[in-house]
């Protein structure tokens, strides 16, 4: 498996060990029933759909199993689909397992943990400090292998944590141009405003929102938090304040889940900088497969535009 | 002062004791100084200008002070003002105190208190019980003064008690009429949805927004109180997640200020309820000094709407 | 058929009496003809495919024949899908008929009927009380079955009349807390403001918007009844004017099809009791099969969302 | 008179006889009443503030009365405003009455009204031609005096008349490009579409809404007359319910006032045509004038544009 | 072939010459592969599957070849679609082409660009006729057979200058009737407003949006075009500049794709008259398949409205 | 003159030199004409009225005009005015010319020409370095002087080239952090996104709209400029269609004033940076007077926030 099936163009054959991420059970238009598989390995994933099932093979590939496929993509509706032709489960023998098999950061996340302490060692403001510190102590387990999001963007293990090291590095870059920032409440705010999403999903693998999730969402839930880490390390002084509305008002309007908007100059970066971020890594993603001279697939969370690439910029390396 | 301002047509004249809510010094076209000053009793408020005022008029005519006035209640711009055309501060010799002439709330504090405490008293459910029965007792002496509004609704004393009470009666006689709702939940919500105004607003006097208020907003502050209250209280269990999901979303919509719209059906029924009230009591408000056959003035908070009071129903009491 | 279809579980089998509502021919992927089936019971509605039909299949299993089905619930995207293993049309002899098998209110059309009548008696308004009991007698016999609507809420037998009763408690239970209510007014808005729904839908049975019911509407409909009424009576005076503005305004905004939105303190209250008791309505139906601790379908009428059932609330009776 | 106030021009002086609109009591910074005045002659409108007032000036100066005045035209605020230097009531002796002084349609009112019957009298479906003809004459002595709005466009004595007349001829040009219109419909439909203006509106003097113009609206109304109509001749078709749909729709959306958007080719074709007329009366006086080179004053119903005269273009006649 | 495939209804057999507009190959969910065909004749257009197909097939039922076809209309989820019976390449034996095959517009194009020409040549302001003149003539032969768009309205053969000369037979006939209007700039605004489709649009066959089409826009480039051509013809002026912003400002509204709204009376009618002519070509396409009593499909670019054939109107000829 | 005005206190006075910006004539509430002055340092504006003027000071209080005044600053409805005490014309013995009362960048001018050519010289791409060459030539002389912008931000001398120097460096510092990005066309895009503000602004003293800038607009006319740049300079390729998409699409979306949306990667971020670098200035600029513990005036540019400066910030230097 030299090359993951992000990378495979329709009509090529696939000869691969992919994980099951998700198998539903589907009735055809014949009455026969199949199983939708989507399948993954870490350059991304493929749909498949395995057809004439029997009882045994709807138990056997089954989410979170590894499978060894034969098969060619092909084109559904403009969607790359694996066309599958030989499937069998794996054992022991084949010395394969899903850590393997899930998407992740390209950093190690050991670095990155480091670089976030860097960042946190620096700061001059002893309570922004104390308070990022103990916040990041506290959930730095999850933090370390917790996605950005289900989808979209930074949705691979570690995504939360690149993307708060991206963010910190963007941050350093922009303010050395504006001195009016206070950079122990731009970097803490990067770190803290996400942080709940620790919570807010379930995890690196099948990751999904929780019921807190939904209900009350990683905003409400780390304004929460601040408070109770003041509480507890007896900070008082209205940087605990000014973190909690950093934290509310990242996403910057009432439509898109913050209460307040950002009132503070750092908070407004804070929300740019995000953006910045998050749009990179999506165009980034839509494109990368894309040859000069054309247009994406439409990107949803891009308000549906399909980007074009250039003639006189790079062809992608493995197309 | 038989009749309060409120009810002072224009063309009539007024001799009597009003308490300066706000005095503001302005320069008139012509050069000279003039106190704009906010009077009010407990009725209502009217405007007056002071026009040619020496220092010791601006030292004197200052906000909370209590003044003897007579003027005549003048048309200005569609609006009412009072000409002023005698004023005078007030010594002990008057026995007036600002409390009689703040607007206040129709029924008695600690009869509401106590109708509260009953709704409490009659909850099944003891999470939900102790958690509202603990954040009640927290913050009941401010909660039994504070107006609900800076503006628009329930802007007087006691104005946050009053709503809420009839908003428990309003859910009693509704939730009578749908089986499926959870009254421990519905009455819960009721309670503690506004309750953080105590600390978004500055108290009865002089209201205003907090910066806390400005910068968090009673909605996540209360979100916040309801964990470290069951915490606290050491109560686990779904309640106190299903309690702040009720507070979080009772603005039902983003742009009004809820990072979550109602996701359970008493959170729901609560938006609906804290409307019906807060449209009712506006629509009296703006209605109460209207002859029948006409439109009232333009209501900002009522979409901009002009209200119309039928011929066939009754006039106002004092006009 | 002792537990209904709507109860029906993923994987539980059927056998069953049930009415085909629509029955629409289509053409599968591999050429062959099939029948898409939405089959009904008192309870609720479920989809089946008929596959691989002959012409006198066709001609047998239309729109409004009972059918006995045998056959299983699957999973079809999400949504229940009836498998169908066997069917075959009915006879005399299986001593079944169709309205049998259409939903309908829970109460009994003609004690809500007398309910309705008993809140015209007691109105004091004359001009008001006339009119309300003219249009009511007029409309009587299709006023006491049709739907209120064909989808999203009340749309069953009798769902008009049963909202029209729900509301009308609804207002007396909330008009009792705000003395400044005209409950005359109150009533009579709520009796007529859906009343022209009898010309808007055609009746109970496969219910369609009809053409006058497309270009003009059950709002303007009414209207203009109001107006004949009164001509009719020789009712002259502003309350049939204030009558239709109540229907004209009942939907509150422009977008959501009232020219006007309500100008008058009854008409807004009419609106909200409106929105409660359809908010309700749907909110039970959508919560009705959810496991607690489960979320519902996305309810499209409902802002899309999907409604979550605490886990410390009752499960379904019937699962 | 021979110059209108309309064309005067910042600087220019006044010698006329003008009509007093309507006349407010306002006070000034300095403590003394005025009187802000708005007068009218047959070209247009100016304001003007008659300053120092006594009890005996308030009297005489009122809504309706015609003055002799002498002034000068003044920038106030980019607006231009009548600076009063003499003014005096005027008696018989002065031989001016305010039919004179109102602004009214540029064609003769007769002449236009024998137009709008010619289109009638062409019509080949006798049950629109009757339908039209009967609502005509039951309304045709306002109809032939009534302004179109209160402001914005057509606001004049007989600009209704005058609209329904620019708009016949305009649809009779486009409809001879477009051989599947009917010609019997839109006719009906332009006659027809704002005649219960002559019920929305107070008349041609001092325009305003009355009270059912305000709960019911014009659009309404008129469904409703058209429906009363055809009761009246026992008229039955479909012809009936269409014209009723057009009258309806012609706002074309909710939010503009019609509960529904036009559904029949030629209900879209007369809000089109309405569009146009009203445009084009509205940009042309904002426009007129405006010297080449320069941009008009931002016109509110225009969407607040301000509108450019090209520098090849016309200066106004009068400048 | 006598009646084209347009007017085939459900059920009806044809048996015809048509040519393939795009061919795509997908997957049967039985796994095998099948052609979906876009077919075409100068009528309309109709979709048709063809199963089971073999390597050489998929080779020669390509987009813009002609084949022959025997089949029948079925109804796919309430669209026709054409059921494949037989299906044969076609050679020159056949003697068809594609020209033959291509909707176009209903006029003669030589005689339409004659049309044009005389517009131009009676035009006064010798600045605007020389620049129209002037990309008239650069421009003339992709004019000539150009479509307006890919879809909508106007999406034939020469549909561009079908629209250029219904929209100046408009303007002729509007201005008639407003004497203000400037008949060369609206004239000239007419020819060139949507002139530079020529470039955004691939061309009449398999019309796709070119890249710069989907980078820059017509809208645009004319405005580039027409800076150009007065510098290669020396023409100063402000006529230059108005011009160009009236191609501008011709949708009207920035999210309609206009930078700037009309400013200018002669832009703003443009923008209506453009209005009107895709209206009614849109509304005649949707309505020329109704029976009389009947609504239309839903029109997506109609706001997703269903039209209505009024029963007192003529059925469609060939129906 | 040591202290500008922008950083007078309410109650503070001021003997400085100031620029007249604007003298507009009014007429004062007793009839009595006055000039409001704007008047202007480097360091801001502030408004006074001249009360009792004579046609005298009225010819030589005009725009453009330096004068000598003595006053207070006072609070006018929440803004600071100046109450002029007196004031004098100056002559050349008071050795003041305008230059020295503009706000102006706070950096050198040639120093931010040389450092806009260095990044042109870097550039590796020849067509886009010789167009943005050219360009930037072609317009230096009035790109070193103007103004970004008529007020909100960046409405200095100098102003343009101060924004797209701030934006050229924050592009360096970001593209260091995301090496997918093209440098040359992203500072080629910073260059040349606002250039035509040259055109599109009146120039750096008494800035306003030209009558092209209002009828086109700098983006349309900045998109014309680099097509006829490439046609001068005989480029060809792609590179000329993507800068001139950058320009088009750099307020993002249709309507902010941009046709098309942006379809590249550096167009997406060349909006960005835009954004962070007006934003940034904009509440700067709001703050900057603002002491630690308060909230700003409401910044309409800045979506009518109103910011808040932490107690823990500095407090303004010159407070």
């Amino acid at each position: 498996m030299r090359k993951g099936i992000h990378h495979h163009k329709v009509g090529e054959s696939v000869d691969a060990y992919l994980l099951i991420k998700t198998g539903k059970k589907g009735i055809a238009s014949n009455g026969k029933p199949f199983l939708n598989l989507q399948l993954t390995d870490k350059t991304g994933e493929l749909e498949a759909k395995l057809w004439g099932i029997s009882s045994e093979d709807e138990a056997t590939f089954v989410s979170g199993s590894i499978v060894h496929i034969q098969g060619e993509v092909q084109d559904f509706r403009g969607m790359r689909q694996l066309k599958i032709k030989t499937i069998r489960p794996t054992t022991g023998m084949d010395q394969v397992k899903p850590d393997d098999f899930l998407p992740s950061a390209p950093r190690n996340k050991d670095e990155m943990l480091e670089e976030v302490t860097q960042y946190i060692f620096d700061m001059k403001n002893a309570k922004i400090q104390r308070l990022t510190r103990h916040l990041f102590k506290k959930h730095q387990k999850e933090f370390a292998v917790s996605p950005a999001a289900t989808k979209n963007h930074h949705e691979f293990v570690s995504g939360l944590l690149y993307h708060v090291v991206s963010m910190l590095q963007l941050s350093k870059n922009i303010a050395s141009l504006y001195p009016t920032l206070d950079t122990d409440l731009l970097y803490a705010g990067v770190i803290l405003h996400d942080m709940a999403k620790v919570r807010e999903l379930s995890g690196p693998m099948g990751t999904q929102y929780t019921t807190p999730g939904k209900l009350i969402g990683h905003i409400s839930m780390m304004v929460t938090e601040i408070d109770e880490a003041a509480k507890e390390l007896a900070i008082e002084g209205e940087e605990v304040l000014v973190l909690q509305h950093m934290v509310l008002s990242h996403h910057s309007k009432g439509e898109w889940g913050s209460p307040k908007p950002p009132l503070i100059r750092e908070a407004e970066m804070l929300h740019m900088i995000d953006n910045i971020d998050a749009k990179m890594n999506m165009m980034d993603r839509v494109l990368d497969r894309v040859i000069p001279g054309e247009f994406s697939e439409r990107a949803f969370a891009l308000e549906n535009r399909s980007f074009y690439k250039p003639t006189f910029h790079e062809p992608p390396i493995d197309l």
